[in-house]
């Protein structure tokens, strides 16, 4: 998979890509990650990417010019399969959709700031619109390295135990069950027996049944969904 | 308002903080954050933080012992108005949990990893438990420089321009109207009449209207709330 991400900032998402999984992705060579500093494709001397909005108000607008040339560009050396503009109106990010696009060749992330980009960008070039929550960033590049993490996890390959990304919460439509680990007693603190009873099926119907229980207190919109 | 970040990958989040809002809260002194190397915590001579789930299965657990020692450490030196723990089990965070959290002076943030922490730091010391969206990353950093993000920019003198952040989606429950910036016609791809107008209440009056449109069309949900 590659991933192109077009941001004013490269610098506030670089480490994010430079540790843990990300890291281990790229240098397994599973996702090459391309960060494009817009303010290059910016416009006069001052690079300017983002002029005062029409009809006034308070908060910038990323301007069509320098976004239309750099899209444009990118799209001159490949087809792409998605371009995704990060924005709080977007579509809600969650599993299912991240499970779809990890399946995806090549993928453009455009990262707004302000007030947002010029609306003609999103009507002429954005496939889809993603939101990773009901919250405002500073940005779409928090959002837009969220959206990698969930998807790069996901190629086969990049997390060593692939099993374990299976048991995660919302996989199976369901949030994970209480674990444990090492000392099983801490300072009277102690782990559920049957836990410690080496019962495989016990512990596993032990497991099904907090998940269950777990969901059913915290997100039982998650139950009410099939 | 102070907040401490434990984590075991202190390096992953180092840029976020380094740019951009965050950078601008920190240096105006309206925020301090710290960040915590759990290892420097960790056990034996391998700083060991993690070891397998009891009752088996894939995926480490974050043990107690190097999180109570650090959590320890951190409230003899203040009282804390929230630990935090970033979990996708955790309850969803949206904007009107930003705007009360961002009221509070010491916050305590902890990053799960693997499969997360033991289940008796939870029941022991965590006062809120988190989650920015459903969809699993991996590790909980990220979580914490959204969740710092959308709260930071709400302190007053963050955002230079108050009023722009009074105008973002969800803060009214409702989506932002469409936005544009010079050129008014760019290659035929004109902005709305409307906004060259100048008639100031008719602008008002159709940023409404788009508002309230694109919450019907695309988030339903937040009409049906009140």
């Amino acid at each position: 998979m590659r991933i192109d991400i077009i941001t004013v900032l490269p610098e506030l998402i670089k480490s994010p890509f430079e540790a843990s999984i990300l890291k281990r992705g790229i240098e397994k060579g599973l996702v090459e990650v391309h960060m494009h500093d817009l303010r290059k494709y910016g416009l006069n001397k001052y690079n300017q990417v983002d002029d005062y909005q029409y009809g006034g108000g308070a908060g910038m607008v990323m301007m069509i010019e320098p976004l239309d040339k750099l899209i444009h560009e990118l799209k001159e050396g490949r087809e792409y399969d998605e371009v995704i503009y990060m924005t709080p109106d977007g579509v809600t990010l969650n599993q299912g959709m991240a499970n779809h696009l990890s399946l995806k060749e090549n993928i453009m992330i455009i990262c707004g700031h302000y007030k947002g980009i010029d609306q003609r960008v999103r009507d002429l070039y954005i496939t889809r619109e993603i939101s990773i929550g009901d919250y405002v960033l500073s940005g779409g590049e928090l959002g837009a390295a969220v959206l990698c993490d969930a998807l790069i996890r996901l190629i086969p390959g990049v997390i060593s135990d692939e099993t374990s990304a299976l048991t995660d919460s919302f996989q199976d439509g369901l949030l994970a069950p209480p674990v444990y680990t090492r000392p099983a007693d801490y300072k009277g603190h102690k782990v559920p027996d049957i836990l410690l009873s080496g019962h495989l099926k016990a512990i596993e119907e032990w497991r099904e049944e907090k998940a269950f229980e777990r969901t059913r207190e915290r997100r039982p919109d998650l139950l009410n969904e099939d």
